[in-house]
């Protein structure tokens, strides 16, 4: 079959790979409805993270099950699946406070920008749909296992309540996906700090009720000024560097919390200052299995749309392009048909 | 009057100073039932912050309301008063938020080591008990002006819950009290890191159910034993060290929070890190005014008895030999009879 493979800085290709095969018991193999780039993806494709030999590409999934392992009793061949991009078994003491992505027995989901892929763990990992869902749900679907599920844990650490105000730093989809979650979680004002006409819009479309397009100090004073020179009570950390940082931490009042979703490059936290702002954090990878079985019910009801975030489709072979797309911010997120 | 201040690292002295006066319309004058040293103090007495002309210490303080300025309408003279370490209107957002420690009109207490004592914004600040106190309850509800509510916001910020696993690193006066919240709070298991035997003793009287006498990567491996190597659920971080801090960290649970109250002195965070230990934290300045009520309540109904934390008592005009007790931790906290 046909796979994505990335040999090293910007060198991403489509080529003929080996079939997955089940490899352990309790694996899974699924034929994919459909697959997708992440903008984690891009920090190996830029050079950022070392890469030694050739790495398998792709962690966002939803599918049928093709085949299962001896051990696997919760799904079967033929249902409709999705699965984090966080291979968990959803059984340790780490799964059941709710903390899926640091599961003792965790593991990455790769290659998954493919038509089949293994799931390991495929009972603690794969949530299985009621019946086989419309193909116009696939996108959101495929969302939910991590772009969604990501935002949603923003929104979730950094505990957006009823009425609260809360900013969103990064415009990135994943930022998008911050917008949608605090709207559903009833945020009363959902400031999205974005310089992108095309990403205001669909942030706007989410659900933001204001856009800043000001960064650093500038967009800091703007926050500040829309929420009376308090400050937010949540704010969504999805970008990862020391700038986004900085600025999600001046936009938070005391007392508020921070989540942070973007993996951290560059990230140094003063411990003084943090003590003195008095604002909250928690991040890490997301959870999203703890969430999975709630957003694919809100898209399986058609109450929320979270595929729009993607942009641009191509089919598998221009892999490479899709790359290239969302690393100039051409496209939002790109879409693989696989 | 006799009054505390520190010329210097380690040079501290009892000394006449003027009489405390109404300055503003907001102030109120109150004679102290007692005072204390507190380990924030040693801070600058150990010449680590940086000290200009001299300066009046004690900000922990209870008594007898004296006189009031003209606006004050929520105390009057003759009461007997508690108010925070943090100068508060209680009205701003932030304290409307519960976070009176960053008041937007925040001053820090000043020059309570002393017979008297003015305390600013004194309707936002202080809070009167019913009726004058038994004497035997001082120690006890001066405890409450600072080192146990800064040991219960730990408690509150690190989201102890009924039946949960806490960690205490610290054995200080703070420490110690986050002990005795946890276990007000209904924690299961409330493991205090100390390596004293008095320090220990205490900690057990105050509810903790294991001690751990190792530090460091030892202590953390102790801690992760202790919980079937999952780590605490809540965190309690009671010293302000890069080393403290990182235990800390170690000790906990993916999604744990981290109660963080030692302010920091040397603490740098790397992000990346955190992520992936997808620790949570929230510290600072405790806003002890928005527990005040609750532990005042506790201590006149003599459920709780901070005051053991207490283990030194000396006249004012031996103010320095408490701060040296203190810092040769000859005594966990000295109380200063003024």
């Amino acid at each position: 079959m046909l796979g994505t493979m990335l040999y090293g800085p910007r060198d991403v290709r489509c080529e003929e790979v080996p079939e997955p095969k089940i490899l352990h018991p309790t694996d899974a193999v699924i034929r994919l409805a459909a697959s997708c780039i992440c903008g984690s993806d891009l920090w190996p494709f830029r050079g950022l993270n070392e890469i030694g030999s050739p790495m398998a590409m792709g962690h966002e999934y939803c599918g049928i099950v093709e085949e299962i392992g001896s051990a696997v009793t919760s799904v079967r061949p033929g249902q409709f699946v999705v699965g984090s991009f966080c291979i968990s078994d959803n059984t340790c003491p780490h799964c059941r406070f709710g903390f899926q992505s640091s599961c003792q027995q965790r593991e990455f989901m790769t290659g998954a920008q493919a038509p089949l892929a293994r799931v390991p763990l495929a009972d603690g990992t794969l949530v299985a749909t009621p019946e086989l869902p419309d193909d116009d749900l696939i996108p959101s679907l495929l969302a939910t296992s991590d772009v969604l599920g990501t935002g949603w844990y923003a929104a979730d650490a950094g505990r957006v309540q009823p009425g609260s105000t809360v900013a969103v730093v990064g415009d990135g989809a994943v930022g998008l996906m911050g917008v949608l979650a605090a709207k559903q979680m009833g945020a009363g004002r959902i400031i999205a700090m974005s310089r992108h006409k095309t990403r205001q819009d669909l942030a706007l479309e989410f659900g933001a009720t204001d856009i800043v397009s000001e960064r650093g100090d500038q967009g800091v004073a703007r926050v500040k000024k829309l929420t009376g020179n308090v400050g937010a009570d949540s704010v969504l950390e999805c970008v990862g560097t020391n700038e986004s940082m900085t600025q999600a931490i001046q936009c938070a009042r005391p007392g508020a919390m921070i989540g942070y979703v973007g993996v951290p490059h560059g990230v140094e936290l003063d411990g003084q200052s943090l003590f003195f702002a008095q604002v909250g954090m928690l991040g890490g990878p997301a959870p999203v299995r703890r969430f999975l079985p709630h957003l694919i019910d809100l898209v399986l009801q058609r109450k929320i749309n979270p595929g729009r975030v993607f942009d641009q489709i191509l089919p598998l072979t221009d892999v490479a392009e899709g790359y290239r797309a969302m690393d100039e911010r051409r496209a939002i997120k790109t879409m693989l048909r696989v």
